[in-house]
């Protein structure tokens, strides 16, 4: 497609970002997750055609990370500059944020000028997407008030539910793979559990994955040892989804009996669901012994999982023994995933990675386009 | 007025601010203070008719912090944008500052390619304002040896003396509520210290706020209990501003008998001046058993004032029960101002906020344009 | 000349920057750096007739400091800042660099849409220039196989072995202020160590100096206490590259002997070579205790050489007793140099540090002009 086709086939899409924030996919519509793939297609289009996509003269993208980020934050800061804005991050410990301030206070005081205001927010079960909604409501009513000339709009950085930047860039990885959402019906990905020596680790992306995956009529498969299971609700979001797309969804607690078949495999360490619900409560409470204690423990138990590594060997039994390999970076070496695999010479897991900065970009762009 | 109208008021402001620095507002003239109250309108129509002010196509606005700061860092970072500038954060801590390097050496690195330096230094008495003039003084001489191809012009984001971007905003701020300067000629603004359980806030700002509203012809009251005074030489100031302006300048010890019949009350703790200067003591020789037992001390002839908060019922008792309610932000809620009044549905306390951005925006323009 | 002129004098020059890295200045051609120091001339005569350089609409420029930094961090953000970059720093300690993520991984991470990567990493010896080399070879396979669209150049903001922007900038001092490259033959620069109490500074400015001056005909002499000798492969080019360009390459152990009849003196404080060894050797262990013994016997050391300070009385022995100073800044007062000679009223010590900008600039344009 040329640039003109491609602008005509995404006015064709009734989508609904414009002026929205982005906190969860299955909040947003078939449409909108469309268009924002085709956004990222013209984008990356524009790019290659050295047309700037600048759009804006001036601008703010405000960036809040309550926890640490490297490739988050620069497809964050690369989003915003393309689109002519100067990232300004709101470091907290730097702030003067004084005991009693309100979420309203400070989420009105640095929109002034704000486009977006980028969150990351994934320590606390139960807190972090819920932060994001009392910012959004804070704007909300600052707007209503004309206390802000302009509503920025939340882009969720990753939060304790979803990843939708990471999996919504796995999306348009595996659309580019495979050629078009269509060719997504019936190929089989496998989410897997997969071993670290560390513990804690966000449920945010296989949450993501399997409530995105199952909307595009694929048979999703979530693997995982007995008691590492993500929130039950978002589980049952998936089966609902798998449903209503055509697609299937299950859980297995073998990853070698998952990766049988999969075309997909995306092999990926997280913290069981009980453990991050109990640690959340240790850190509320400041419980450095209680925390220590909860993560030897949560670590012997990770230890007997260490047969959890994706393999060349488990690699055959895939299909056609070449299923894609995801996994959204930084991968464990010989724990999650063997060396070998990881670095082999005809990996894609660095198109992978690129797609976070289009996805990231066309997201951005979505929800400021009038057309969108 | 439209646009054009708004240039011709204000190209007939004579005013002597291009190239200048900005470090208190009372070395500045009433024009300087209405030019730039004059372009914050400007600025603000601007927006509104979606018309770009980036008067540079590259250039540095440098900060430096040495103390916390949200909501100026964000209204410089938003002007400082806005003009079509980077703003480059030189953190103290991550440089390279050695032994006996001068302020004229740092001063001069910093500046080859910057238009503005903006500065926060509040921590000790009879420091602040001093540094930003030795930075100034090395500014001047390195521009005369042409050592710099440009004077960047200095801004106070906030010293021992005075905060002009918060005071000058909320001018702008009484200006936009009433109409007009002249129309503050005779309103009660009453300045009052209010109950926190924290000590070592800087007197800046009620410094910074007697100093300007005196020369409007504002009846200005300063409350305080005993013992809780500014910097003697500020007070003396504004009974002389009060004098020429044909306003009054006078102090009370009672929060409950001043806020009576005021149009205005802006209520707001700060550190002893007396307590200061113990505490910059203590805090250049490094005691830090010193400055626990005077933090007690400080704490506990705090907590003598508890009933020093801005309450209904005191409200009750200003101008038709409704005197405008002002304060920089962030508020000690239930201690400075009860929840309620704070929170209050019809509260502008927002739009005063907002103000510290057009301020900020319109000091640094006035100080580039060479019609001011 | 006027700019025409100088754009066509720098077309003669077949200089091969374009697309390249730029890490040690030793591996450019004659010409590369003739074009890089005529680039700095041509930008700066744009700056005088107010015509902006700016060509980049967007775009990143990372930098990464794994030490402090002030001079080069400023000049990096404003030669970014200039040609239409924002700068992203990559602060190690707030990303998320897992345990066994390589080079290869982090380096392309942050490179998507980026232009350049400015990097200091000058604490390790052995390490700093090597860490470059993996991440311009990172890039180089990025690029290869599409993972990049374009290939960052990396730019060494100092590293064990050089610190090219301070050398080049020192380069661009002398030709302007000994008005070509071509006058510079025959001149005596001494590149001597001074004294300070401190331990554990770089050797990469006293070997980028001797590395560098040695090609342009001059005769440079190393003048250092015994036992504070460089990296002896450094001090070994040194003596070849003086061979070839006919000039001159000495090793003296006086300071005061050293200055006789110098056109230039760069008097610097460094660590000694072996004791950089044994301190890199206890910081790779973490040997706290180790490097607090190793300090204590460096300073004591060094207290050996308080004599080592360039003063008045040795200013007379200079040539016509007005010996060029030089210092990268910041320098020691009444350690390295007399606070009477560094403060002299006629010090052209910014002119050398305006020329960190300038050389930055240049160097950063040449990077990115086909034309180089």
């Amino acid at each position: 497609m040329n640039t003109q086709e491609r602008i005509e086939k995404l006015a064709g899409i009734k989508a609904e970002l414009f002026k929205k924030d982005f906190l969860l996919t299955w909040e947003k519509s078939e449409n909108d997750l469309r268009a924002i793939l085709e956004i990222a297609g013209l984008l990356k289009q524009l790019r290659d055609e050295n047309i700037s996509p600048r759009v804006f003269d001036s601008g703010l993208a405000v960036s809040i990370f309550r926890d640490n980020s490297t490739r988050t934050r620069f497809s964050y800061a690369s989003a915003a500059n393309l689109l002519g804005l100067a990232v300004q991050d709101m470091d907290e410990t730097k702030s003067q944020i004084a005991h009693g301030e309100t979420v309203r206070e400070t989420a009105n005081m640095i929109s002034f000028l704000t486009d977006f205001i980028g969150i990351r927010d994934d320590m606390y079960l139960g807190e972090g997407n819920k932060y994001m909604r009392e910012v959004a409501q804070a704007l909300d009513e600052g707007y209503e008030k004309n206390v802000l000339p302009a509503r920025p709009g939340i882009v969720n950085l990753q939060c304790d539910m979803d990843h939708p930047t990471q999996s919504m860039a796995d999306l348009l990885h595996l659309k580019n793979t495979y050629g078009s959402l269509e060719a997504l019906k019936g190929k089989k990905i496998v989410m897997s559990w997969a071993y670290s020596p560390s513990y804690g680790k966000p449920l945010s992306v296989p949450q993501g994955i399997i409530a995105l995956m199952t909307r595009f009529g694929m048979d999703v498969e979530l693997a995982h040892p007995e008691g590492y299971g993500l929130i039950p609700e978002i589980v049952e979001l998936a089966g609902k989804n798998a449903e209503k797309s055509g697609g299937s969804f299950s859980i297995s607690n073998s990853m070698e009996e998952s990766v049988k078949d999969a075309d997909i495999v995306y092999p990926k360490s997280w913290a069981p669901f009980h453990i991050m619900q109990q640690r959340t409560e240790l850190l509320k409470n400041k419980n450095v012994k209680g925390l220590a204690e909860l993560e030897q423990q949560a670590l012997q138990n990770n230890a007997k999982f260490k047969n959890w590594e994706y393999t060349a060997e488990m690699m055959k039994t895939t299909k056609n023994s070449e299923a894609l390999y995801m996994h959204c970076l930084p991968a464990h070496r010989n724990e999650e995933i063997s060396a070998g695999l990881m670095d082999a010479p005809d990996t894609v897991i660095w198109d992978e990675a690129e797609n976070r900065l289009h996805a990231q970009k066309a997201l951005m762009e979505a929800l400021l386009q009038a057309s969108c």
